[in-house]
């Protein structure tokens, strides 16, 4: 018999709707005994978060996060609001004893996050950050293969994110909308936004990082402010690099901007193995090249693996369609729903959890540090 | 003022999937004044459509179609069924005043498909067949472009739908599953099932064929069916490519198959112009492949166009999420449903209706004649 | 000790200019016996030989290739004139005992090539026709994955050939550069001179043809006559595609153009086996594509095969340079030189021969016949 | 009329063969007014300068490259042996007054490179550094399109080289085939092999750089010596990744690596500026990627220019065939041969020149020193 989850949401932006449509779709394509509810949506605009409710079938709404967390019918708190809010959120949802689904990343630095994790397991509730790209078919086959032991000894991983929509001196920062660029909102720019994601994936396919050596860089120097057209400094970071030694002695290159033209959201990694090679980016998400040493000398190369077959090999793919036709972005939420609520079931932990999610935001710490003092730095 | 739609499936395999799919979505991405309701979905199997209705969220069940089409609660009704049963059930749904959304192809051939044209028209009923390639943003795309002017003259339209599911000779034909195999149900093999496809999105982009030169074969001549273990003759075309003339003067080909090693649903077309070229493939449906001749010279080059920009310019892409992050198969039947709404909001037809998709089993009737006598034929 | 191999040349054009460097690279990369050496040139305009003469190095030049095929000091005579001199040459040089090395098509048409045939068998002399595509290393690997039986029953066989430089209705015809377009010259358009590519390398690859269903167009009837003027009906087919059966039980389809907007030189292949496909494409000629079905189940995917290997399993590349290396169009003609001079050494045929090219002409002609009479035509 | 300029040649390796193609080929393809004779090739190896003398038609050989120094028909050294060597025989040279055509590295390091460039100076000769990938059709086109200003304000520059071809343990150092792998022959590992291009070409396209982060990796210890049998330390460096600032205010990255498995000789480069950005690489070495801003909205797009066309502005390739048809790796250095005839014509520094080669140098050095101290170091 299925279990109703009722799902709490803070926030109605564009991850409000991920993790919605995520909620939404789940048990149409995955069968699991807790089965979420969409219960409650809340934000300080009553208006804003009426509209949101609607559209996505929110029972009620409310206007205060307290309330909502308060509420004897909620069993678990997403948390979709700028990085400034997590940590008050989450240490009231742990002390009401709420499950909490938590968007990347964890924290604005290491020190808020330390005390979110042990807020949340002190209070022995399930908890998760919502590192989506772990879950496209093709990143969670490539852990597959590494586990397997395809690619032997690593002596290299590079990622990137890179983005083109803030090279106009004309957008402004900060506000409802673009909250990402104001740093009191955000706690940094690209590192926090969009290396984060290179860093969760890179830690859970390769382990962890030793130390960096990180730049920054602010290319646009001031900006109107959205709300009060004043110029202000930008205090954020428009792009990032860092070397870095994993733990495994592999040497990693990160790199990540909002000023690379022609460049939407290339998310790409690669992992070079002593055995074999794998690529990824998000802008073809449902592809895999793969490369492997031991193929017949001739007929060694790349491979273009159209993640989207049956038969249980592609991780994910049985529940959708037929063989050759993609899935999307999207779809990395809804398997992560049905993750957890799985977890729930086995009651074992949904990856990243907060605690996992921490070493993130270590790595993103020294990162920001080296940057500033230009010295190699220990994670 | 929303208004409920209220919708009566009939049938619950991967394209009763895909409908209610795009029934369940549309409101969660698209503001419409019609909005659907999953009323009751219908099949034999008390058991079977039991399941795909607690799956999908059917409020109620029938065993009976004509129960289901009977029924004052139902406004429309979605005909997932084999193609034999097309006509019958469309007939029915006609004469008691129910829109009518009616998978692809149309019928088992030419004339039964007039019968259904005639039948929805003088019901009056709106009507449409889900030819659902036409809204992969990329391909809508590609039309504008067209009718924009942008291609000249037209020299060359190419098509091909390329799969590789039956090469096992192992592989049993007939029964629920493998329906498509049979040609008492299916009525041809991939001429109705893939060519269609590439007929309709032929037709929408480069108008009408004048003549055929076709050929088909069936490579593997005997199976065992599904039900009986009875091994049978095949009667369906395996694979069949034929050359036309278009009656803008151009000169078209297109071939489709079942046992082309490496494909598994690779629909590929491309238009050459006399100012300009498109090509597009579902493997990779979130691109559009664009040449323009009229670019600087030393500039001029295939373009890969990564359709999921916002802004307007990308049809549908608005609704979705933000540039980069690409859509997949399902949101095509989330787009016809959107479109199919916006028709009954406008009272204006939803393309293509009966009578428009009669066009392509017009084609395919000259196609398989064509294949049979080894002649030209006039479409 | 190498054996002096005296070239005479006739003609100074596009292919006079790929022969020459063929021969004159030769022995830079491939240790032979026989070693091509320059010893004349000819043409009709004495400035015009001259000139070529010197920049290839020719130790001569005539300017009557009747006084070129007496010289004693010619061993062999290499074909680089209009379609419709090949024959008259060719008889002459062979009852003078010379070698040929024709370019491609052998003839205007199977008559002609038949007798050309006997000629040169009558004579014995070592003969050979340039479809250089052969030996691009891409497409002889192609042909020993076939061979090596891994591709198992096929099932089809596709081909085209597309171009864009006739578009222009300002374009004239004939003349010395323009012979392409006189069918006069040429005996056909793209027929001859783009699809018999395609069709020398479906014969070598996939054997014989059964018969054909085609079509032409002329897409520009008139254009004016590039030395007087005159505009005059244009009598070449400007595209040409056609349907097509193989002995070997597969489905053909070939097209080619000048008019597909956006395509310099692409030729394409692709040939899909029970077990196994492979793609190539022209405009990037050092890959193989390779799909096989024998791959583990999640890795199956299409393999980019960068054919620029050492260590003797990437045809002719230990000749070149090191892993990675592209080698590009010009490369085919060194190889077929090299084959050449081998097939001199070890007395053996130097593919296509004469009498190989020849079913090459035979299914022109039936495409052309089959064109003009809308009939499927046997080879 | 021509002028011939008499080459001398020591070395006879890989790129030994690569330079001698270049020589041979320019005046079949390029009108000059010098034209190169290949006088005499020398290396101590009587027996292998003498086959290697007969493969590529050098007049004469000497073992002793100062006689080859003296000769007083010989024009212009070229030096093809271990970087070690290329001071001394430079030194040598520049006093004889022959023209030095060095190959890259210039040198061991900055102080060496410093002494060299003083004399070359001094001595009034002529000079070039044969960094060949600026003479790759698509890399000359990004120059151009660059100074054209069509990039506006530069953000990112990164570049890579990526090969596999030390990764295993068995693989012996040293000796004539390997001195790649010995430190004291080539000075530095992958910085100086394969870095050095890289640089070379960012500092082409983007500037000098300002100061660099690097780190490098020995991953294999120690390998037995090729001569010897013994096993040694291994003293280069396999792997080096490097951040910088260049002048301009843009952020760079490098890396280059042996242990990159499944890239054989991956050179890439990607620059991104406010208005457009560009990518290149070796393996596809005839297509450049283009990303234009003010391209119309919809129809933005990462283009892949099929660097081939005719008609003077393609770089090069009016020399060559014809639209469409590819040139490959060896034609970098024909076009690096007639850039260095022209510049005698015109009296002008055939770029780049040992004083330009120096920059490298000096970033390599900073590199080195980086790596090894693990600061930031300005160059």
């Amino acid at each position: 018999m299925a279990t109703p989850l009722n799902i709490g949401m803070i926030g109605y932006g564009f991850m409000g709707r991920a993790h919605s449509n995520g909620y939404r779709k789940v048990n149409n394509f995955f069968e699991t005994k807790y089965r979420p509810v969409l219960k409650a949506a809340c934000a300080r605009s009553a208006d804003k978060i009426k509209g949101f409710a609607d559209t996505w079938g929110y029972e009620s709404i409310e206007t205060d996060w307290r309330k909502l967390i308060e509420r004897k019918d909620i069993d678990a708190i997403d948390v979709c609001v700028p990085n400034n809010l997590h940590k008050e959120i989450c240490l009231a949802a742990a002390a009401a004893g709420k499950m909490i689904l938590c968007e990347k990343p964890l924290s604005m630095n290491t020190e808020e996050g330390e005390i979110m994790c042990q807020a949340v397991e002190k209070a022995g509730v399930a908890n998760t950050v919502w590192y989506n790209y772990r879950r496209v078919p093709a990143v969670t086959m490539a852990k597959k293969l590494i586990e397997e032991g395809r690619l032997g000894r690593i002596f290299h991983y590079r990622a990137n994110f890179l983005q083109d929509w803030t090279i106009s001196t004309d957008l402004p920062q900060g506000g409802t909308a673009l909250w990402r660029l104001d740093v009191d909102a955000a706690g940094s720019g690209v590192t926090g936004d969009l290396l984060a994601h290179c860093i969760d994936t890179a830690i859970w396919l390769n382990g962890g990082l030793k130390d960096v050596s990180a730049m920054t860089e602010t290319f646009i120097k001031e900006r109107k402010h959205q709300l009060t057209g004043k110029v202000e400094k930008v205090g954020i970071d428009d792009a990032c690099a860092f070397l870095c030694h994993f733990n495994n002695g592999s040497l990693g290159l990160f790199e990540s901007t909002r000023y690379a033209r022609g460049h939407k959201a290339l998310y790409t990694f690669e992992i070079n193995g002593e055995k074999a090679s794998i690529k990824w980016d998000l802008h073809d998400l449902h592809r895999l090249e793969y490369f492997d040493h031991k193929d017949e000398g001739k007929l060694r190369a790349w491979r273009s693996i159209h993640v989207t077959d049956h038969g249980g090999e592609h991780p994910y793919m049985d529940h959708w369609w037929v063989p050759g036709l993609q899935i999307g972005y999207e779809h990395s939420f809804v398997h992560h729903v049905a993750d957890f609520l799985k977890s729930l079931e086995t009651n074992t932990p949904c990856e990243p959890t907060f605690r996992t999610a921490l070493e993130t935001q270590k790595v993103c710490d020294a990162v920001l540090a080296s940057a500033k003092d230009g010295k190699w730095t220990k994670v």
